[in-house]
């Protein structure tokens, strides 16, 4: 086998942030690819997945998964093509999604890779409404929010990789959707591409008002992935029984310290108490058992047209550090993906 | 028909309390007894339950039931006995559950009579280990809690009419109970009576140590029905996909204004996420269809052994108002019920 140098290029954890992520807390390294080992293949990444919840890894609080170390490799979700294989079930030119973060190859012994067709979706959608983001929405939703036909389902980030899947597959259900979003253009999308029943902005200075008229009869359903003021909008006009799966605090996730008083928790509780309201907590992963469900559902949603889907797509890995400081800042428009290298 | 005269007892809403309710926010009246039309039955009352709950009912704030009014009757269930009847499906000398409220007669149509037989258990138990304590136990413990052979379950209020159901319930299940309850007569009673693998006593110094101490491993179900600071002992506790009925928060019934701050609402939310907690509101008429199975189990495992109960009786509607308040501040030992007349 003629041996051929490979030159990674990775993006490494410099230092925790303190507050919003900056360049600084970033370091981009070339390094030379080991040479494979018995059982082993290379993958060559093609596509990097941007999600919210890399800020909690960047962080060394205290959370359901262990944060990245300092000098170690951002971690993120890919979709890769494997150009090297010395393991008896890969074979080279098979793409693959894979978890290998934010680098331009990655060596494997084959666990944890799912052979993707290509000819069966788009590879990037495997990274987004195919991918652990349309996952989270379709389990989170339906397992804990349950909706109802005919309940109100809110969802914010609307027009983002979890919160477009989220309205729509609620209208598959026949509930009625209505999202939230910043500023015009991604209101539009929501409404005019998505169909959404309706949309607010939560960047108009009546934002709470137009909530309130957004749902006339109140939220059955609020899958919460940003907290904050939606999250203080939202919470006043949850109906009895209201269920609230908590799939993410985007707004809260650079915050440095507690909020300031008055202590809003006592009276929390007796919300939950007196509506008798659910909220629930989940990552994806707890409803592993459904998606084989989710996979087969979802594809015929995608081929009906009723499950649409937004990407963002940047060019190269160096353009990453800065694409995720934008996640965090509301200002990708769809699925965020690093494309880092064309085939 | 000779016409007899009787004269009843009862006990209106004054005024409404701010903080603890005192004696002058009840009146004791005396009133005649008006004479029955056709449908109608006379009952007299032989137990009144005193539950927290009805300190919600003094207040005008929003709430999951109507205020009472203000000189009306204080609401309440009762055990009764019919005296008179002009309803066909009732007759003098049947022993009825009602919901007759603070007084020693109501007049009532038959409706949500439900017929008692007095040889089949302590007619006072209807109120309790038999009643809406015991059901609010079993039905929150159950479908909200779902605990798990080897799981941890914690309730507080653990002498008290849920709070003994909760742990007893929670044994039966294959959990380890551990309870709460204040002073040591309380805790030695959950203990050695009712049988709890561990009980802590809330008003020790070193209280939120010895939780943990009681819990190595956690707690998987926390049954809430005390909230304030036992509340804030146990959050940290609580485990991975812990799942938290709320049923009451006796602690905080009587607060006047919010917490003063940090605002603990954000983080709690991050908790929420993180440790894919699950918190749950509920009454217990949410889940009536379960009431046969109820009946049916928990006669069985009263019969048993399995399922224990204390009472704590006091003596005539005058002695109300008081026992309410103690209840409030945890002076009860066991279901608290006033013996109105003993037959």
């Amino acid at each position: 086998m003629t041996q051929q140098t490979f030159t990674n290029t990775r993006i490494v954890l410099a230092s925790r942030p303190s507050g919003a992520p900056t360049a600084e807390n970033f370091r981009l390294e070339n390094v030379s690819v080991p040479e494979l080992a018995d059982g082993q293949v290379l993958l060559k990444i093609l596509f990097l997945s941007l999600d919210p919840y890399m800020r909690g890894r960047m962080s060394d609080a205290k959370s359901y998964a262990a944060p990245t170390e300092i000098g170690a490799v951002m971690e993120g979700g890919t979709v890769a093509r494997i150009v090297q294989s010395r393991h008896p079930d890969f074979h080279e030119g098979d793409f693959v999604l894979s978890h290998s973060g934010w680098q331009s190859y990655a060596v494997s012994d084959g666990s944890g890779l799912r052979k993707l067709d290509p000819s069966a979706a788009l590879l990037s959608t495997a990274l987004g409404v195919l991918g652990m983001p349309g996952f989270t929405a379709y389990a989170g939703l339906l397992t804990i929010g349950q909706p109802k036909a005919g309940e109100t389902v809110v969802v914010a980030a609307a027009s983002g990789a979890v919160g477009s899947a989220v309205g729509q597959i609620a209208k598959i259900k026949g509930a009625r959707a209505v999202g939230i979003a910043g500023g015009p253009e991604k209101c539009s999308f929501v409404r005019d591409e998505l169909g959404f029943d309706a949309v607010v902005d939560h960047r108009d200075p009546d934002f709470t008002a137009k909530l309130k008229q957004a749902c006339p009869n109140g939220i059955d359903v609020y899958f919460e992935n940003v907290g904050g003021k939606v999250w203080d909008a939202v919470f006043p006009l949850l109906n009895t029984y209201a269920r609230v799966p908590v799939c993410g605090l985007i707004a809260q996730y650079n915050a440095t310290a507690g909020g300031s008083g008055p202590d809003r928790l006592p009276n929390f509780m007796r919300e939950v108490l007196t509506r008798s309201l659910q909220i629930r907590g989940f990552i994806q992963r707890e409803f592993v058992d459904q998606a084989p469900a989710f996979y087969r559902e979802a594809a015929q949603w995608i081929a009906e047209g009723r499950l649409r889907y937004r990407e963002d797509i940047v060019e190269g890995i160096e353009a990453a550090p800065q694409a995720f400081i934008g996640l965090l800042e509301g200002r990708n428009f769809g699925k965020l993906i690093v494309r880092i290298a064309e085939d």
